[in-house]
């Protein structure tokens, strides 16, 4: 077989240079591998005069990428646009209902539309994919898919946020506030101007949700996941999860239960041994239980240009090769609609930090105010002295309705200085 | 398509009942995925009235595999009998020649035939997969072969034998002898009476020959594998390694150089913080760097039913959904036979140890000894006093054959007391 495969690339910003730039330096090698050559031949970006460093001269211009999309010479359509919504959804959908192959980065769009965009691609025959929407450079999409296939997952966990776990790592490091590490990562391009959708967890959910998708055989529910981000975390936090043997990571965390599917995004104290505890730097991991081959994880960068690049041409590869693959790993028309499960239901042990006034009798009222909700209290540490102190407590296995009901009532109570805090302590 | 596709397990130890636990669990959802059902139909082991705890009444029984590889029911043969020679060789040539596609989880056997296997099954337009045969239940030949297709990888190692990583971890943690934990192994049954395959390093090696074929894409050389076993790594070695940031592990290592391909299994130093350095128990990890994605690791349990077969029945799935792969990334044919990187080429810093009369002169003849060669000192440290006393010094960046040399010179020196041992510092 030697026609060539041939690609249509939309957005021509850090990605989609890395793109061309992997076709350039291995071109000859990926046609070895796959039996046929794999060409650029269309571009799509805004700003046709702006200097990529990288040689365009070859490829045709589309100043619209719906035009790139329909092209009778583009078999395959590499989205990097970004965007739920907008142009980079217009352009999926041109290219599917044009029968192309579309292989895409974007979480947010797969996250949002997956459903729709899967029924679409399967009812036309043609490949949707999206390696490089969950965990960058890492084929975490296709060791669950296709590694993993033959297991029923009980449960899926990672870091999928770089940003989140550099700032966690960074204020511990360097002993600063979230607020200084933040601004430092903004002005080193680890963290964009606003940083909402990293910090906040939001891009973590996407990737949950397309993980969940997958692992679950379950129709993406991108609203079902609970999110929470790491604004809250301070310093002392951090050192105080040390202290106790923990890493503190924002953890995204699927796992069925029979009462639902369980989809969260939160910040969680995990051991600080664990692989997902001693994930270093802005690295991601992604975590998947197997009911025959136990705990698998996969790990490495999971943003940039490099990385990401070659998860797309992971991609482009697979299906040059022919393997047209359903999105979530079945039939989007056999995805069951599991319930969600109620927030209230989750349980865990506890770190609860409080904020108080230093007065007689103020510890006895958090004390009795957790008992009162049936949360049990395994260890309590006051730290140091002042007015008002911190006070951390350790609960046993709690449920969250319970924890949430506790932390209400104290933080109503006079003696309570600051809102308390929760964070799950979570077996990985 | 509703075609049954038609499996025939030759083999019926540990891993055989794994793969008939899951198709009897899994069939429905498997066929989900798939697109249509995947049944067992005949089977073949040695001893056909023992009971193995699972239903093969269903299943036709051939008393010698060879007649199983020619059924004509049979679409896709897993050869899990084992060795590199003998029944299953014989076994994996009659499926072949019979068109039958081969899962295997033989290393052995891949290692030592698998050019001569894969350009057979290619020749025939068969699958012959092999994703059990390295690292167990870690879907790594996925991950490296198709996961980072794109990159030109740079190097790929892993901790690929879990009885070494098993015994290296217990020796420190009971603080106990190598002979001691070895001995406790084999009767837990992490260890074979016969120990040599695992703690020789000979396992590992087989694994290595065909993780670094399908990185370089050049064609399988388990003879060039240079091999070092762990029997002769004592608690002192993992105490003295813990004391400097270090664990010790068994690494495999492949990396191509101008000068050839250096493939390697021998105990090495590395950061105890990183995470081949943190693995747990008998937890297997492949890492690979590619040049456009960086570093990216797997990791999971390398042996054991539930794993082996879930990776086993991952190649059945690709097989059954029509993905016929090469083995090796690339067609066998296109293979390059790359030089041996030279022994004595390998370069790095060393952490040496040397038990040494307690004589006046004694570290100075060794310091010279090391100097005549080239081999300079970061650290030198004498542990404790007696007669002999052990001397461990860290070196800087050397070339093997310095460090054999001067090992050489001081192990004929009237002051070494036993035979000086050279552990290699990895960068992981």
């Amino acid at each position: 077989m030697t026609t060539p495969f041939r690609l249509g690339i939309a957005g021509l910003g850090t990605v989609g240079r890395g793109v061309v730039r992997i076709v350039a330096e291995h071109g000859a090698e990926i046609a070895t591998r796959v039996g046929r050559p794999v060409e650029i031949v269309a571009v799509s970006a805004r700003d046709r005069r702006r200097d990529r460093g990288v040689d365009l001269t070859a490829f045709a211009w589309e100043d619209d990428p719906v035009a790139l999309a329909r092209r009778a010479d583009v078999d395959c359509v590499i989205e990097v646009m970004g965007g739920a919504n907008g142009p980079a959804k217009a352009l999926v959908d041109a290219a599917l209902a044009a029968g192309k192959h579309v292989v895409t980065a974007n979480k947010a769009l797969l996250a949002r539309h997956g459903q729709e965009l899967a029924e679409t691609a399967e009812g036309a025959g043609v490949a949707l994919a999206g390696e490089a929407a969950v965990a960058g450079g890492i084929p975490a999409l296709k060791g669950l898919g296709e590694g993993l296939a033959a297991n029923r997952i009980t449960r899926v966990f990672g870091v999928l946020n770089g940003t989140c776990n550099y700032i966690l790592n960074e204020m511990e490091a360097r002993k600063a506030p979230y607020e200084a590490v933040l601004a430092d990562a903004q002005r080193l391009g680890y963290a964009e101007a606003d940083p909402s959708f990293d910090v906040g967890g939001i891009d973590a959910a996407h990737k949950l949700a397309i993980l969940a998708a997958l692992a679950f055989g379950t129709r993406v529910d991108f609203e079902g996941v609970v999110t929470e981000g790491i604004e809250r975390i301070t310093l002392a936090d951090i050192e105080t999860a040390r202290d106790m043997g923990f890493s503190i990571r924002l953890l995204g965390l699927a796992r069925m239960h029979e009462a639902g599917l369980e989809q969260r995004v939160r910040p969680c104290m995990v051991d600080e041994r664990s692989l997902i505890g001693a994930l270093p730097g802005v690295t991601n991991a992604v975590v998947v239980e197997g009911d025959f081959v136990g705990q698998c994880a996969f790990s490495g960068p999971g943003a940039g240009e490099g990385p990401t690049a070659s998860a797309i041409m992971a991609d482009v590869l697979d299906i040059a090769r022919g393997a047209v693959r359903p999105l979530f790993g079945r039939a989007a028309t056999a995805l069951a609609s599991a319930p969600r499960l109620s927030h209230g239901d989750e349980h865990s042990p506890y770190y609860l930090r409080f904020t108080l006034a230093d007065r007689p009798g103020a510890l006895a009222q958090i004390a009795s105010a957790l008992g009162r909700q049936g949360v049990s209290i395994h260890r309590m540490r006051q730290y140091g002295k002042g007015d008002p102190v911190p006070v951390v407590i350790v609960t046993h296995d709690a449920r969250r309705d319970a924890i949430d009901a506790a932390l209400a009532e104290i933080g109503a109570l006079p003696v309570s200085a600051e809102p308390p805090v929760a964070i799950r302590i979570e077996e990985v």
